[in-house]
Formats: structure tokens, sequence, C-alpha cells
């Protein structure tokens, strides 16, 4: 194993967090984005196979691909991330993890996806994107925060043209969302003929509003969706649900 | 209250049900198709309002304006059927049920909803509408059990365009579906500007995958969509739950 003290730089507000999954570890900053729920339920909900290539879409600090490392035998995975700092830290990430010859880092902007990579060069596309619409009501658009919450940078619209592009026939795109924007989401992805075939709504408690939607779309697939069973987060307020220790590998 | 003996004629087949809330009844043929689960859900989803205009395309057996008009304050129904033995028998449970002044039922196609019926006349449009598409496998796909679970004679499509034309501006589209069409639906709703703002899926278990999704689409509606609580059936094999012996009115 790798020492973190002795090969990896930490910067003023990072820190390591231990994944607690084959002794994982990933560099955040507590002054940015740290990964949430979200990011670990999408690793649960893609299925990855061996010899897959896989692009992570706007991958932050590269948890996606770090935890798709290990729950997954795929092992070819590409970061995309604008931040420069944001991909700094994945790439430090990675390197603290030993992943280099899994987990390549590249700077870049998921609008320019199609011309960074090669079209129809992947098997299977993840992203966690920034759920908000617009810039309505953020004092500080351009912070590392805003960029990962609100489409700033980037809308739904461009993710979904750039994964269409750079996806094989067949391939995969896996995705978290908001469910307020479900309808707009199926939408736009039938516009880039990203069929969705697979979904899950995660509701916090048995009787609440879901918070998320997971979707697996195929790129040219046919019409036909599978909608997963729910997933409960709580089974009572603060006790997580054997599905969620599953997911989570506790 | 009206003794069906006296004046209604029940037909080869035909048997009264008691739907068991406001002393309502119905007239079923057991060799034709009988009302399920999804038509009551479907009314316990719809929201209409005193004074509200509202049309029932494909209303078969007349169970969600019979339903509708006992659990809203709606009293202007509108029942459009193109079988004429089932239009038949619902303008006999309307008579059973005193319910003439309530809900008129009119022989007709949903294709031609549009031009049977004024442009934007109605508040609110419900439907059942079948759910499997063509007609493929079918053995007698003009029976009247095909013509209602089989997309023989109108298709989602012509579902959603003669909704979208009858309805007002704001006026609202209720309707209940199979969640493996989920995709298509929203994109033909979005594509007729009826924007899904309200969608509940039903799961008959807990730990299972949904069977119906119920929608709430708004003409001319923003794109916002709220994804409410899961509705489960059943609390454990043969027992329904609390939530669904509320809907039924036991």
């Amino acid at each position: 194993m790798t020492d973190p003290n002795s090969t990896i730089d930490l910067k003023e507000n990072e820190r390591i967090d231990d994944l607690e999954r084959n002794n994982l570890k990933i560099i955040q900053d507590t002054k940015r984005f740290c990964f949430g729920m979200d990011a670990v339920l999408l690793t649960g909900f893609a299925r990855l196979k061996e010899g897959d290539k896989c692009l992570d879409m706007g991958t932050g600090t590269g948890i996606i691909p770090i935890l798709l490392s290990a729950k997954t035998n795929c092992s070819d995975f590409t970061a995309l991330e604008i931040q420069q700092d944001s991909a700094d830290m994945a790439r430090r990430s990675v390197k603290l993890n030993g992943l280099e010859d899994k987990i390549k880092v590249v700077d870049g902007d998921i609008k320019e996806a199609s011309s960074i990579f090669k079209k129809a060069s992947f098997d299977a596309v993840t992203c966690n994107p920034p759920y908000m619409i617009g810039q309505h009501g953020l004092k500080n658009p351009d912070s590392a925060l805003s960029i990962a919450r609100h489409e700033v940078m980037c809308t739904f619209e461009d993710v979904a043209a750039n994964a269409a592009a750079v996806l094989k026939s067949g391939g995969k795109f896996f995705l978290v969302h908001r469910p307020f924007r479900l309808a707009e989401i199926m939408v736009t992805l039938s516009k880039y003929r990203l069929e969705p075939k697979r979904m899950k709504l995660v509701y916090p408690f048995i009787d609440s509003e879901p918070n998320m939607v997971l979707i697996e779309a195929v790129r040219g697939g046919k019409s036909r969706l599978t909608v997963e069973k729910p997933l409960i987060v709580y089974s009572e307020p603060g006790k997580y649900t054997d599905e969620i220790y599953d997911i989570y590998g506790y």
C-alpha cells in the first residue's frame, strides 16, 4: 500500500477520506464540492464488464471511476474534468490508490468531449451532472461548488449530446439526476438516441418523495424501460437500509 | 335508491357489481373486459374541482367517471367509448346509479375526439388506455378484450394528440399506464405540450418492480415534475396496505 504521507502532497483545506472499500482513499477539499450519496449509488447501479472502456464526464474528485475500479471488472477508465483544481485532486487520488494503470484523468470540457475523444469509442459513459438549471440565485456562479451543482458550464443537453457522440452503438450511459427533471431527461435522452432502458428511483424513506433517479440508457436501443424496485435509503431516521449498506460496502 | 331489477335490463353474461362506495354499482360482462385496480387507482390520483368539465377517453364500462362522480366535486363528465356494447353497458350503469345528470356517454373513437368535441373545451381528461403495443400475438384482435388491452384501435400517440386538442390551456390529463413505456410516454406527452407535472409509481410490494404508473400532465405547463411517494399495494401477500384500502374506500 501506498503511504500517502510520503508520496501525495495535500494542499490547504484538503483531507484524505477512507472510502471503506478495498482500502481506497480519496482526496477532498472541504471548501469545494465533496462527493455525496448520489455518486456512490451511481457506482452501485452502473454495470461494466471486463474490457469495457468507460468515460466519466465531469469526474470532480474522481470518486466514480475510483469506486468503479473496485466494484467492477472494468479496468479502463477515462475521467474528464473541466476544473483544473479538481482534476489535479483526482489525479493525486488515482496515484494515492495506485490506480494509474486503470484511470486516466483528462482536463477538459464536457461540451467538447466529442472532439477531445474519438467518436463511438467508449462502451460506457457515467455522469453525475450538475442538477440545478442555470445560474438563478447564484452569488458565485464561477465557484467550484456552483459549477458542480448548477448548469453553469454545461446543460443536460450538452451532457447527453456528448455522451451519445462518444458512445459506441449499444454503449451504455449511466447517470444520476433529480426526479424533478425526469420528463426533460427522457425527452433529451431520446433526442440523442440514448434510449432509457433501466431506471431506479431513490426514496429517502418508504413514505417520502424520491430525491434521486438512476438511469441506464443504451445508444440506439429499442424503446422498453425496466423500472426497478425502489431503493429506500433509511429504514428509520439515522439508520440505513441493508441495500444502502451493501452498496457502500460496509 | 334505484332498484336495478325493476329498471335495468341485464344481458347474457352481465352482472351488477357493488363498488363499495356511496352505494355505487356497475354492470360488467364477465366475458368482456372487467375493470381492474388501475382504473380505481387513477380515480384516487386524479384531482378534479367543482365546475370542471371532464372527458374520460375510452371509458369501457364507465368505471372512471362513475367513481370520480363520488370521489370529487366534479359533476360534468363525458365518457367516450368506441365499442357500442361497452358504451351501452356504461349508459345503463349511469342510469342504475341515477347519474344521468352528471355523466353523458358518447359513442365514438378516441382518434376522433378532437372533432367530436370542441377544441380546448375540457378542464380535465382521464384515460386508462390499452397498454400493449400493436397486435403482436393476438388471436382475436377485434375482440372486446383485445381492444381494451392492446393498441388495436388507437396508439398512445392518438390518445395524447386528442387529449391535448380537447384540453384547455392549463387543463389536466390524468392517465395510468405501464412503466415499461414510461420513456415513450414522456416523449409523446412533451411532443403534444402535455407537460408531465406529477407522477406516482405503483409497486405491488416494497421490494418489487412497479407495474403501474400514474401521470398528471398539464397542457402548456412548465417543465418540472413531482414524483410522489411510492404507492405500495400489498403489505404482505393477500393483504392490502392502508393506502389501497383508503383509495378503494373500504
